[in-house]
């Protein structure tokens, strides 16, 4: 009932917090082939399911990008869409006709939300389409892959970001600051504790040709990423251990337990876990010579906790799907650096590690990296 | 000024907690060759460093124990803990002349505790002086040496305990009886972290001949120990991976970080990390499939806390090794069973597993344990 107001609300929010939209409104004057830049970033969601419905709710909140577009293959799922976020049928396509998307010059980027093991596949498409593509985490299932997206995004010269939402959020960017502050002293331990009990044995993600792997792939990524920005070296070793108590629900190349170490160039090491049978984990803690920050929950959808030797981190707690499309519309049209990489090379860098993760898993040796 | 008051105050409580000492008075009578076990243990303690202090501190809360001797190599603090602790000329020795403690009918049991290297042949000279050891931990620096010690004991008809104080701890007692209870589900993971900065480079502690090793040693046996009886199972596979970033301060055989890695038979695994190099450790997660328990500090002198995903663990914060001593005075004259072993088998468990930890850590491999 108050969508109106509630619209009116967001644009004069927006206007304030970001004056040159009043600019921005003649970006669509047909005549002005190059846009200018001072603009919203019109993304297309592609993938309706609960993680891009959960995004496309926290974009209502966007004053830098905004949802126009969907990509589907449920046409009642893009009609529900349509009418929620007023969204002109000339901007919905399914799996099938989205390669149109090069003709609509009312689509900056789409914002791949699938199953992983359809990442590549369809960002490759949405480059060849000369659009940016925001891949949601992992942005595919191994490094070889991982460098066939970035090469094509490049060819095509469109942007590749990856759905790092944790790389906005303000406790976690306030431990980095500390952390580069020298407050911690010599960083010397990272631990990362990355976890739930998964439900329906039938999901997409328990399913190998879509996940790509299993815990590692879905949530042990996040103590993977986690041990680089916390500690701020990438990793020369990896060793790791799988575990296996229910290979029923959890078949062939579907991790359920994996504990991984890595080594670090400054000698740092990590100690990790991902799993898909405990809850009460997303767990991270870093210890230095002069302090430790440790965070619960560290990277769920909030809100984010933190502490460290001198107490409780004080930062604001942001919805960070908003926080993350605002400062990705900032990266791919203003070309901002963000204070940690949210890039396809960032997401390569992952990519290899956990490729070693699988392959220490299977060989039992230490596998060395050069990222 | 207050120590009579004070003593006068300990007598009684004693005897209110420990109504039969007033019956034990009569242990003393010299034609009770096989003294009454109800009475209190007569205890010499070997090496007067700084945890013999701390142990002899605790002792005289005691209701159950007394320090009644002591072994040392230095005259002057023999002198100053006969005065101290009102210790008769007779029942003084050194390291060249303990075994005519065979001799002394007033001893029962001798607590060793010097550095880790001596442990083996002081224990057995303890037992084949027919006196109950009581070995502080590591009870050695090997298992066979453990396995030495224990036949020693066994061959000679004393006890053989180790210094696991934790195994007596309230807040632990209570984490390991809501586990039993099944509070947190079907436990499946264990996380310890153990390690400190370790000071001045010539303590005995950096001394392999002394030590046995490094953090692991002295301080990662916590983790070792701890996730035995947080899990309740003991471990049938170990990994590991050594770090040595100041090879002047830790010199060959002197570990200073190892990460290490545990699979248990009911499925659970630890990830576990022993440091010298930080601080802001001993920390303890234990994760089920219905709830968690951690604990920070978990092993230090105290007082110890712990958390559940119910709340708080309300127990009393007592003095470790006063408890410790009291228990064993139990454990060594009425042959109580403890909640946690603190036996010499005990320790060969943890032995067996440190020696895995090294095995692991120079093959680079899986070591499977069979304890």
């Amino acid at each position: 009932m108050n969508s109106r107001r509630d619209f009116l609300g967001k644009i004069t929010a927006a206007s304030i917090a970001f004056p040159f939209l009043k600019k921005a409104a003649s970006a669509n004057n047909p005549f002005n082939e190059k846009p200018s830049e001072d603009r919203l970033l019109r993304v297309a969601i592609m993938g309706l399911g609960s993680y891009g419905t959960r995004v496309a709710e926290a974009m209502q909140s966007c004053t830098k990008a905004k949802l126009v577009g969907v990509i589907s293959g449920t046409p009642s799922k893009v009609k529900a869409w349509q009418s929620k976020y007023n969204i002109p049928e000339k901007n919905c396509y399914n799996y099938s006709n989205f390669d149109e998307i090069k003709n609509n010059p009312d689509i900056d980027a789409v914002y791949v939300i699938t199953p992983n093991g359809l990442h590549h596949d369809e960002v490759i498409r949405v480059a060849k389409a000369g659009k940016h593509a925001i891949s949601e985490k992992p942005m595919t299932v191994n490094a070889q892959q991982a460098q066939e997206m970035i090469d094509a995004c490049k060819k095509a010269g469109v942007k590749l970001l990856v759905g790092y939402r944790m790389h906005f959020e303000p406790h976690t960017l306030e431990i980095i600051k500390m952390r580069k502050a020298g407050e911690f002293g010599k960083v010397l331990f990272f631990q990362g504790l990355s976890g739930f009990i998964i439900g329906d044995p039938t999901q997409w993600r328990l399913n190998k040709k879509l996940s790509g792997g299993g815990s590692m792939m879905d949530i042990g990524i996040y103590s993977v990423n986690g041990s680089r920005y916390m500690i701020g070296e990438d990793p020369i070793w990896v060793t790791a251990q799988e575990t296996k108590n229910n290979p029923v629900k959890f078949k062939e190349g579907i991790d359920e337990t994996i504990q991984f170490q890595l080594g670090f160039p400054g000698g740092a090491v990590a100690s990790c876990l991902s799993t898909y049978s405990l809850n009460y984990l997303d767990r991270f803690f870093l210890d230095g010579t002069e302090g430790f920050a440790q965070m619960y929950p560290s990277t769920n959808y909030g809100p984010i906790r933190g502490q460290t030797n001198k107490g409780e981190i004080i930062a604001p707690d942001v919805t960070h799907q908003t926080v993350q499309m605002d400062e990705m519309a900032d990266i791919i049209l203003r070309g901002k650096k963000p204070e940690v990489p949210v890039d396809g090379e960032e997401a390569l860098k992952d990519l290899k590690i956990i490729d070693a993760i699988y392959e220490a898993c299977r060989t039992g040796k230490k596998v060395k990296l050069e990222l």
